[in-house]
């Protein structure tokens, strides 16, 4: 059936980001519509922001193309330029390789969402535009390293050690 | 700059369709939103319905997977199960390959308008549901013709022979 049902669809919530950083992900939750429907080729998700809720660290993807519409409320694009107020109907796009990284706020205090689409890709790598981290996802899982690949500290982690 | 400015994206209006069959998509139009937005991998097209438009002759993908998300109005799918009317907000997926073909149609007196995701692929072949009709598109374009491969008859086109 190719209508898909919002109200059976799973919500997902929570984060893969490692220690501490995962806490920055509170407030988010998403619905995965495409996976919900049967497509394999690209991700299509409904992203859901409470007040003051990020979508992610602000990141870019090195094999996948995102593509954004807004579809409630008020979502602000942070990017290498600054901040970019975005309202219902308003898309953004961010090509594969391009290092302007990219995430979303929500600055007012009603709720907001944005449906996100995203290659699927059998690898990936994802930079974060303001820490000193990376992930390298595969068959295996994801591995989220430092840029040069060497292991991140307890304290970047925001750990006790 | 990741923003895209809808008032400034092409409108796409027209067919592809041979002969009088291009004349089934009057009151169709899209903006070409991945396009504008610098994206490869796949399309992400603002699809704009006038009141009795139709998206496209009922079909089906064999090689690309396609989502659908209502964005404004009221949007009537239409596949093997009969007619489903979609609200804002409403999505639908059409994994490749599954052959329940579907088009969408506005039966209402305003405009309506969805969004559509499909992944961009090197060849494809689509198959039409309602008439004997087929079409393989690759770097050289697109061939239409019936299902068995042979050359479609002008009767078939809607053309006077």
């Amino acid at each position: 059936m190719p209508l898909i049902d919002k109200s059976t669809c799973p919500v997902k919530s929570g984060s893969i980001y490692p220690g501490k950083l995962a806490d920055e992900m509170t407030g988010r939750s998403s619905l995965r519509l495409g996976d919900a429907g049967g497509l394999t080729q690209f991700g299509a998700n409904l992203v859901m922001l409470e007040p003051g809720a990020l979508s992610s660290l602000r990141h870019y993807h090195m094999e996948q193309d995102e593509f954004v519409m807004v579809t409630q409320g008020t979502c602000t694009l942070v990017d290498d330029n600054g901040e970019h107020e975005m309202q219902v109907g308003d898309c953004a796009a961010f090509p594969a390789g391009d290092e302007n990284g990219h995430h979303f706020i929500n600055k007012t205090q009603a709720p907001a969402a944005f449906l996100v689409v995203g290659t699927r890709t059998e690898t990936e790598t994802a930079f974060y535009s303001d820490i000193n981290m990376m992930v390298k996802m595969g068959p295996d899982g994801a591995a989220f390293t430092r840029k040069d690949g060497s292991a991140l500290s307890t304290a970047e982690l925001g750990e006790d050690s």
